[in-house]
């Protein structure tokens, strides 16, 4: 029989329902989507002292080393272990390069027609009965390229590159995060077209917003109403629970109680953290240390799917920061659309028993 | 410039960012998903007063006239106009067959070492700290086959069978809300793979709950706080507004205004009513008719979507009834699955202005 789970603490809920894993389907039988292939050798970056190799691809993608001026100026680009904004776009041979999105979801300026009548946030909350209500779409959309290297992807990334990328996104958030009237940044990273990426070259990105979305600010006013962290809470019993995946000195991934999909993964600092600007150099590489040994077993067990990886964080000290992935091997459908609860066929239990195999 | 768009009246929001839907991609490029064929000629139903056509198909389709064996036994049969309950397996010529979904997300009965302790779904909800909590899967999952032949869809259907169609939906959540330990009846209908179907025959599916999804009950807490029902407000908008794509005596299909995803359609009857039971015979065929035009409508114009199609009902009699259908031409990815936000590449406006052209 299946089983409706409750999540740790909000009023969210999931079916484990396992038998549904068994159904047949009379469409044409497709191979789960490989992500954007592994790096093959010669595709290494400057990070690990080899040379920087040049594939037929990497003329044509605008995300690599060569290619700049086919995207805006860099905001701001890391090389060597410094970081350029000024003069950031004649920088040759970045090793992390940031730049507006050509495509942005929102943007920096409103048009001047709009700017006087930008309306304060909030106003623009709350219930006061049916109105068509709208504000301009102003905030940030960036795009972070991980690599100069085409085909180089989190699972191969070195030590060193990890440490920057972690480092980059930090500088990125804080970045925003000082605009007044940002309210959330968004940092997550889409690897693979079913994930929603539209361009294989490895790359995040970042959405600052002049809102807080309504999924934080029920999860802050949640935690503000318990006498303690719920996430601190939650370490304490998955670091010994058979959903656990992996371990180091400052995190633990597992598999949450209430996975909405199959092999679902939560890395949790140790450390009671808010953010990423709250996290040590050495709290950063442990969480980059777990997303890519995580990236790796999905690689390794699940033939490499498409993935999302999302930093769920807040400038509110109550609140715990994580990371979430959640491979694309399933599609929500109506019920998930009517109701909110997901139908997951794979346990957390069993996915974890997958993932921790050798 | 983009624009962030705030729900009728709930803390909900959507980026409208039509620059985005021009973005390049370098993956393979896929023809959009075709929904399952049309009907072909010859495959017509009983109720069109055409023989049934057998076609290589229907020899291997377990939802098929013929193969009823190969599904669990049913629970309601309609023939003729008649309903048959007792007996049911045994009717041949059948137009809608109802029985239980052989891969179950929830089932009637818990298992005997459950049994006594199934706890009152009450102390299950609120935010009591962290516990991993669960019940059983206790619930009702019924498959509807609309037709007994194979590829024959909602948009080729007659007035009769469209009229039958309807009265079962009534039939089924009025039959599974009367259980005691029900207390959300959610009906839907997959089509295609993109939404989520695992088969191609023409279904529909009813997952009767133990509990109200917490979507219902913010959205009921939120009707209940205002002075006036809002869906009978926004009728009155978008009645008159350019999201507006079809009328007919009972009922409008629009484009609401925070459209999470391109074409989105939300079909409202015009009277206060809270689910399908309190629905005239009359108002039933017209939300069928408007469903079977906009799913027309998809076809012409979007080349044969996948789609979901949700009832939004409850049995409080504040809520206002509606159908929702969310074609899947678009894919969640990380920023929505960290924010709860939709970007959505088509304002409603223009999806709506595409929709109405002849």
């Amino acid at each position: 029989m299946s089983e409706i789970r409750k999540h740790y603490f909000l009023a969210d809920y999931c079916i484990i329902a396992e038998g549904r894993a068994k159904r047949p389907s009379d469409f044409v039988f497709e191979q789960p989507e490989m992500g954007p292939r592994a790096s093959s050798p010669g595709s290494e970056s400057k990070l690990t002292s080899e040379p920087v190799a040049s594939s037929p691809l990497s003329l044509s993608c605008v995300f690599c080393a060569g290619n700049e001026g086919r995207t805006p100026p860099a905001s701001v680009v890391y090389k060597d272990g410094t970081l350029f904004e000024e003069g950031a776009e004649r920088v040759q041979d970045w090793d992390v390069r940031c730049f507006p999105n050509i495509y942005p979801a929102l943007s920096p300026a409103p048009p001047p027609t709009h700017s006087p009548a930008f309306p304060p946030i909030p106003a623009f909350s709350g219930l006061q009965g049916f109105r068509c209500e709208a504000v301009p779409g102003f905030g940030f959309h960036e795009v972070i390229v991980e690599s100069p290297v085409h085909g180089r992807n989190l699972e191969v990334f070195s030590d060193g590159e990890l440490r920057l990328l972690m480092r980059v996104y930090r500088d990125r958030v804080a970045h925003y995060r000082q605009h007044e009237k940002i309210r959330y940044v968004s940092l997550f990273k889409n690897f693979g077209k079913a994930a929603g990426a539209s361009l294989e070259h490895s790359h995040s990105q970042l959405l600052a917003l002049p809102l807080l979305p309504p999924l934080f600010e029920k999860e802050l006013q949640a935690i503000r109403a318990l006498d303690r962290c719920p996430y601190c809470a939650v370490l304490e019993t998955e670091i010994r629970a058979e959903r656990l995946i992996l371990e180091n000195r400052d995190c633990i991934a597992f598999a949450p109680y209430c996975s909405k999909v199959p092999f679902e993964v939560w890395i949790l600092p140790k450390k009671h953290v808010c953010s990423l600007e709250t996290c040590s150099e050495d709290l950063l590489f442990s969480l980059g240390d777990m997303l890519r040994a995580i990236v790796s077993k999905y690689r390794e067990k699940l033939m490499g799917p498409a993935y999302n990886c999302m930093f769920h964080l807040s400038e509110s000290p109550e609140y715990h920061l994580s990371l979430r992935l959640i491979p694309r091997l399933s599609l929500p459908a109506g019920f998930e659309l009517n109701t909110g609860i997901y139908i997951n066929t794979v346990s957390p239990e069993r996915a974890a028993s997958c993932l921790r195999e050798i």
